[in-house]
């Protein structure tokens, strides 16, 4: 089969469309052929060799997420059939012809969903729902997400605006926060450089009557953290989910002790495949009935060919995008 | 009734024993004479005046904690008879001869505590099983408790080890550490100057096998927080408590991050009424059975009467105690 290899750790130009051997299911496992599949930040740190596969899955084929048809079950895999449209998350080796999941870590895609938006959903979707359910988020509560135009940021803000919250969000440039308001944003606070999040609690106090945040969803890290912890309503709760604008950060104690805050730092890839199995599951009870309603949906950025994985690359690095950045395996149809 | 008095912010010196109003118990409350209480560290910050008596409290007469014979009965407090031994937690005022509480925010003093004893309990032990409660311990974790030689980590490392649990310590002394393995302590961190926080990670490694910290009460903040981060297992939990050492500090994210950790900042005092009832109802149920069994117990540093609270705070101050300065109330048997 068709697929995506890192040749070496380097830039885009390392990536390699390869003919590998095609996986074989487990026993619990479905063979599935892939329609579409999507670009994520691991796939790109991975790229240049920070951030190495979990165990067990591919080492060096990325690919986090897929939608696609069911080829193959493994010998006790009786949940789907031959031809079952899935989507789902994996540790890697999604950008290929096929990918082997667990039965139980993959969702129905529903009816409404073309392909392309299929390939977009799981892990922006899963993620954002698996950091409003660590939050505890709630019906009425105020959330800013940092880097609303991005995938997660666009998912976490549309599940926000559909189940009742206000959602608020950062972005470097005034375009994408008014395109962020089709998705449901309330208001959007513009970052052209890190010194403007000295204005951050002024812009908190000000959108929520004084009362600041509940919940920041933070996909930056760095300085955008040390923000939100002056920003947050008491018991309000911050989940890390990104660190692109920095690891190091300085963070005043006394305003986690005084408003007694909770952060919790996450990431799905790394996961046993029983917690993926449940974030799946959550994700498949709770938002796949969203999507499949259209009060929320994928954003799609772009659209590539599994071989021009060298410019999508390009593009997401561009930091230039808006929403996920979709890659489509042009051969499936003769696959099948 | 004598009670401390807050003067003016400063040094001890601004601390008088002065005649005021006997508070009235309101509807639901008791008013409590008591024998015996304890500083806390929140008392030597509001009486630099860097810590404002919460609303509702006495403003300017501190303790935040009390052990002593019920003297009078709110109109529908109903829950207790005149001489019964409570103790508990208040805002503020407990420095005194009498003070207010909640019905339901007091609980027995066991039989077997002496009344020296019982007004070293409330405050640290009532903290330190919270926050083992919000960390989620359970059996056979690995706490590290920093400063554990102060009156809440002598309360928390007494706890993790009765209810199964594996605890270490962190202690500027090593005559600190050597008095806290009589008290539970497993195995201690020296740390003569910050510096040496450096190698906390080594030695979380060392004791667990590798597996890192489960749970951090830090009670010290600053560069001790920072080492903390760095030391955790795998979904560890770091309760943020006190300040003391500092509260800008710089922070790893990717730890946060890649560890998936969570951090819990709490503090008791600032608690709405109903939060600080079930604590002590949490307390009730669980702590207080242990000291009356004696497998935990107060520890006590010194004794100081009421008249000598200025020797009480200089005492803190020092750095140089073993657990808690106790006050106890000399008028009391004129007073009955």
């Amino acid at each position: 089969m068709k697929a995506v290899v890192i040749t070496r750790s380097g830039g885009p130009e390392v990536l390699e469309i390869q003919d590998v051997p095609k996986p074989q299911p487990g026993p619990e496992e479905v063979l599935v052929n892939v329609r579409n599949t999507a670009l994520n930040r691991a796939d790109l740190l991975q790229r240049l060799g920070r951030y190495p596969a979990p165990p067990g899955a591919p080492q060096n084929i990325p690919g986090l997420e897929f939608a696609g048809e069911v080829a193959e079950l493994g010998m006790n895999a009786h949940r789907w059939q031959k031809g079952d449209r899935v989507m789902g998350i994996v540790g890697g080796g999604a950008h290929a012809e096929f990918v082997t999941a667990h039965q139980d870590a993959v969702a129905a895609v529903p009816p409404n969903l073309e392909w392309s938006g299929a390939g977009a959903v799981p892990e922006v979707f899963i993620t954002a729902h698996d950091a409003l359910q660590q939050a505890g988020f709630k019906a009425g509560e105020n959330v800013m997400v940092h880097a609303v135009g991005s995938g997660v940021g666009l998912a976490a803000t549309q599940l926000v605006s559909a189940l009742g919250g206000r959602a608020f969000g950062t972005s470097r440039t005034p375009d994408k926060i008014e395109r962020a308001k089709e998705f449901g944003l309330e208001s959007g606070f513009e970052v052209p450089e890190p010194i403007a999040l000295s204005r951050l609690s002024a812009f908190a106090e000000s959108v929520t009557g004084g009362r600041g945040f509940d919940i920041v969803l933070d996909l930056n890290g760095g300085p955008y953290f040390s923000a939100s912890v002056e920003s947050m309503a008491l018991r309000g709760r911050i989940i890390l989910i990104g660190g692109v604008a920095g690891g190091m950060t300085n963070v005043d104690l006394y305003q986690i002790l005084g408003r007694r805050l909770h952060i919790i730092g996450t990431v799905l890839r790394a996961r046993s495949l029983q917690e993926k199995i449940a974030a799946t599951t959550a994700f498949a009870r709770e938002v796949v009935p969203l999507l499949a309603q259209g009060s929320v949906q994928p954003v799609i950025d772009s659209i590539f060919s599994l071989e021009k994985i060298q410019d999508a690359h390009r593009r997401l690095e561009s930091n230039e995008t808006f929403g996920k950045v979709v890659l489509t395996i042009s051969g499936f149809a003769r696959k099948v």
